[in-house]
C-alpha cells in the first residue's frame, strides 16, 4: 500500500510517522515542499526574541532521521500542483524545477494554512514579512540583526501578531500594530481586551486599531505603511492577519470544501474522496459544543487529527470527537487563554447565552504574589450548558483553562461545574478556584 | 428560625455569613470555642516561613465585621461540650470558666478537625508543638523568634508536613523529619514520591523512615526524640502526623459517626438527627469515583459544604455531588498535586486498575526553562474510566491537575480524556499535554 502525505509539519510527519510504526512495511512518502519538516512553528515568536537561541533548535526532527530511523521516503523541495483522483496520481515541481509524478493507494492532505497577504501595493517588498515557514521565521531573525531594526509595524493584531510584538520588544524594536478592525480584540469580552490592551500599551507599543492599510512603499532603508489618516515608518513591517488553509490544489483536485475554504472532512478525517484524509490547519472539524463544522486551526489538533488519519490508514477505526478551540498565549507578563464560545459565538450558534466578567486574585488570602484574574464565562440560559471562557491574568491562567476544556468536552451545566472538587493551595489560587467563583456568578443569571 | 453554628471557621463561618444574606431576619448564632474565626488555616505553613508577614493577615474578616457588618452572634471563646437533642439545647464553657447554655432549631456542627498527638511520653512538653490553631501557628511563630531556634524535628511526613519543613528551612532551621511508616509518601506512587525525595534531602531534610517514636524528653533548652535505633536533638518538635475528625460531642450526642470517625452525613449534609446539619473536617462525604463514603479533610470541601448546609437550612435544596479528593501543595521547588484514587485505593474500592507513570516536559521543544512533569495516572481496566491522576514537576502541575478533577466528577473514560482539546503554547507545555501523553500510554493498557 502507497500511503502518500503532502506537507511535511505537525499533521504530516506524525502520520507518516505513526504509520510506519503501526505498519512497517508500508510505503510512506511524504512530499513537503520546503526544506523543513516537523518544526515548532508556534515556537518561533519566542525564538525570535532571543537572539543567543538558535533558531533550529525547533526543529523536532530532523529530514535525515525520518528517512534513516524511520524509513519514510520523505521528499522535501517537492511541491504537488495537481491531484488527479482518478488517475490516482500527483503531478509537482520540485524545487529546481524538474516536475515528478507519485502515485499513491491512500492520500493524505496536509497542507496547512498560510498567512493571508492583502493584494495591496508594496507588500511583496523585501522589508514586508510573515511567519510562513521555518525559513521565513530564521530570515526575519537574520534581518533583525543584520539590519539593525530599531522599528516595526505589525499589521494585524491576533495571537501571532501578539507574541511577535513581545519577540520585537524584547529585541529592542520600537513596535507599532495597526488593523483595519475597529475593535482591538474582537473575539476577546472587552473587560478582558482592555487588560491586555493596557499591558501592552504600558510596554511601549503604539496600538492603532481602526486604519485600513492602503498601501506600503519603499523609504530610505525602511518602509512607510499609509493607512486612512496615519502613516507609519519602520525599518520592518510584519503581515500577521490571521492565516488561510491552503486548499487550492484539494479544490481543483475536485474535493469538497467547508467552512472558511478548509477541505471539509468527516469526524474520521476522511474528505470527500474515499481515498483521500484531511487534516490539520487546511481541514476543517467538528466543534464539541455547537456539533457544526468550524475551522480552528491550532496545533494540537493538527497532530492529533495526523495520528487518528494513521490509525484509520492502518485499520484502527478511529473517530475524532471534535474541537473546543481551546488556546493560550503569552503576551508580555499576561497568560491569555480561551476555550469554547464567547458570547457572539454561541448567540450564532443559536444558544440562549447568559454570560458574566469576574476578577478574582491569583493566590490565597495573605499569600503575597497575588494578582489579578479576569474570567468571562458564557452559558445557555435555557439548558445551563457551560458554552465558553476567556481568562487573562500573570499567573494561574494558561493550565487552568484546561479544566474548561474538559467540562466542553462532557458537556457539563454551570451547576454542576460549580460542584466540581478544584485543587486549593495558598500559593496557586483561593479556596474557591476563580473558575467556580465565575461558575457561581454565571450560575445566578441562568 | 434560630440556627445555631459550631465552630467558626471555613465550615461555619461560610454558613453563617450565606444564611444571614438569604435569611437577614434569621438568628444565627456561632459558637467558636478559640478566639479566631475565618482564617486561612492552609496559609500558616507559608506564613511561618516568612519572619516580616504578619500572621494576622490570614485572618480573612474579623470577628467584630461578622458581628457588626453581618449581624451574626458570634460568640467566640465558647467551647460546646454536650448536645442535647431532645431539648434541643447545647452546653459548654467559657474560656472564662462560666457554664453556657443555647437553644437551637437547627444545628450545624462544623468542628473541624485535630491534630493526632500519640499518647507518649513527652508530647504534652512545651516545645512540642502542632498547627492545631492560628493561636498555636502564632505561638510556633513567635517562639521561633523568641527562642532562636536552631534544629526542629518534625514527626510525620504529610502535607503539613513537608509544608513546614519547607517553612523551617527557609528560617534558617536544620530540620529533620521523622515517622512510623517505612515508606516515604505512601499514598504516592513510589517513582513520584522518590522525586520529593530527593528535593527535600538536597535542601538538607534529613528524613528517616520508619522509625517508631517512643518518647520525648527535655534536654537542655530543647528535646530529643528517642525512636528504636534513632535519637534527635532539636529545640523545638512539630508534631503532623496527621488529622482526627473533632466528632466527640456529636457522637455524645448520639449522632451517627462513619468512616474515619467523621460525623456521618448525607449528600444535603444531614445528620442522622433531621435538625443537625455536618460539614467541613468534622464531617464524611461521598466520593466522586467510587460513590461511597470517605473522609478527606479538605478547604474547598469545608466551604462548600458550609454554604450548601445554610442554602438547604433556608429553603434552597442543594445536593452535594461529591468530592475527588483534589489537593496540591508545594514544597520546595516542587508542585505537588493528586485528584482521585491511587492504584491501591482503586484496588479496595474494587476497581480492577492499570496505571502508568510517565516523565515529560513543562515546555515545548525548543522552549528554554523547561522541567520534567511525572505524572502517574490511574484507570479502571474493565470499563477504561480514568480513576485518579498524580503529578509532581516545579511547574505547571497545580492548575493542570484541575483538568483530572473535572474529567473525574464527569466519569470520563481515559479514551475520551485523551480527545480533549487541551491548551497548548510553547512556554506552558508541549503540544501533546503531559495530561494527554499518560493518558495514551494508560490507554494502551486498557
Amino acid at each position: 500500500m502507497r500511503f502518500v502525505i503532502i506537507g511535511g509539519d505537525a499533521a504530516g510527519m506524525s502520520a507518516a510517522s505513526r504509520a510506519k510504526r503501526l505498519r512497517p512495511d508500508m510505503e510512506v512518502t511524504v512530499l513537503e515542499q520546503t526544506r523543513d519538516v516537523s518544526y515548532s512553528a508556534c515556537g518561533m515568536p519566542y525564538n525570535i526574541a532571543d537572539p543567543e537561541r538558535d533558531m533550529e533548535k525547533l526543529v523536532v526532527r530532523k529530514a535525515e532521521v525520518f528517512i534513516k530511523t524511520n524509513k519514510i521516503n520523505l521528499l522535501t523541495g517537492h511541491r504537488v500542483t495537481a491531484i488527479d483522483r482518478r488517475a490516482k496520481r500527483l503531478s509537482g515541481i520540485k524545487v529546481d524545477g524538474d516536475a515528478f509524478d507519485v502515485d499513491y493507494d491512500q492520500l493524505f492532505i496536509a497542507t496547512g494554512a498560510t498567512p493571508v497577504i492583502p493584494d495591496l501595493p508594496g507588500f511583496d517588498l523585501p522589508q514586508v514579512m510573515a511567519l510562513k515557514s521555518l525559513e521565513q521565521g530564521k530570515f526575519i531573525k537574520s534581518y533583525i540583526a543584520r539590519q539593525g531594526v530599531k522599528t516595526a509595524v505589525i499589521i494585524g493584531m491576533g495571537y501571532i501578531a501578539l507574541e511577535m510584538c513581545e519577540a520585537f520588544e524584547k529585541r529592542g524594536i520600537k513596535t507599532s500594530m495597526v488593523k483595519p478592525g475597529s475593535v482591538f480584540l474582537p473575539w476577546l469580552a472587552p473587560d478582558l481586551a482592555d487588560v491586555i490592551y493596557k499591558e501592552i500599551v504600558d510596554k511601549g507599543v503604539d496600538v492603532y486599531s481602526g486604519h485600513v492599510i492602503q498601501k506600503i512603499e519603499s523609504r530610505d532603508k525602511g518602509v512607510r505603511v499609509t493607512c486612512k489618516n496615519l502613516t507609519l515608518d519602520a525599518d520592518l513591517v510584519l503581515v500577521a492577519m490571521g492565516v488561510t488553509p491552503c486548499s487550492e490544489t484539494a479544490k481543483a483536485g475536485g474535493l469538497e470544501l467547508g467552512i472558511s475554504n478548509a477541505i471539509a472532512v468527516d469526524p474520521y478525517l476522511k474528505t470527500s474522496d474515499q481515498n483521500i484524509y484531511a487534516a490539520g490547519d487546511c481541514a476543517d472539524a467538528y466543534h464539541i459544543v455547537t456539533g457544526k463544522k468550524c475551522w480552528i486551526p491550532l496545533a494540537l489538533r493538527a497532530n492529533r487529527a495526523g495520528w487518528a488519519v494513521a490509525d484509520n490508514i492502518c485499520g484502527i477505526l478511529t473517530r475524532l470527537q471534535g474541537v473546543a478551540g481551546t488556546a493560550v498565549f503569552k503576551v508580555f507578563s499576561l497568560e491569555v487563554a480561551r476555550s469554547g464560545l464567547n458570547f457572539k459565538e454561541a448567540v450564532e450558534s443559536g444558544f440562549d447565552p447568559v454570560e458574566t466578567s469576574v476578577e478574582t486574585r491569583s493566590r490565597a488570602h495573605g499569600q503575597p504574589g497575588s494578582t489579578s484574574i479576569y474570567i468571562h464565562m458564557v452559558a445557555d440560559k435555557k439548558t445551563g450548558r457551560l458554552l465558553g471562557t476567556q481568562m487573562v491574568g500573570k499567573e494561574g491562567v494558561a493550565h487552568r483553562i484546561n479544566a474548561v476544556a474538559v467540562a466542553l468536552h462532557c458537556k457539563m451545566t454551570v451547576a454542576d461545574f460549580f460542584q466540581t472538587d478544584l485543587a486549593y493551595a495558598p500559593p496557586f489560587g483561593p479556596v474557591w478556584d476563580p473558575l467556580l467563583t465565575a461558575a457561581t456568578q454565571l450560575a445566578k443569571k441562568i
